[in-house]
């Protein structure tokens, strides 16, 4: 199964959603991407449509937010 | 496993997210409550940190509030 991406910016939102969201769907199927970290691909999450994280891309390319920790022009600055 | 809850309100958005969760974690791992439809259910809904539809209740009690489809406000009306 293609991996769903898990975007955020660890933020305490966002750490807590990467908790559920594992618990849920399974380490192992999910990529998790730190922007703050990884900023060079902040703009392929950008592309994919991501406007706030923390956010899940799923296999077919859907994006959901989920609860929000920051904006995506705020983890660019 | 405890089941997740997927509160929703049959907007767009709610369906599109309800057909991305399903297919993440599995038919069987989720009760799906419609709460256009089932009213009697918003008032635990809301006691459960809903604010807006579509939600998704962990099996530990998180909420993840997921994109936006409409304000649980909204949904009372």
């Amino acid at each position: 199964m293609k991996k769903s991406v898990f975007y955020h910016a660890g933020c305490p939102v966002c750490v807590s959603a990467e908790h559920d969201i594992i618990n849920l769907i399974g380490q192992d199927h999910i990529e998790v991407v730190h922007l703050g970290e990884e900023r060079d691909r902040i703009d392929a999450a950008e592309k994919a449509g991501v406007k706030s994280v923390p956010a899940l891309i799923t296999p077919n390319g859907n994006v959901l937010h989920i609860n929000f920790g920051a904006s995506l022009e705020d983890v660019k600055k």
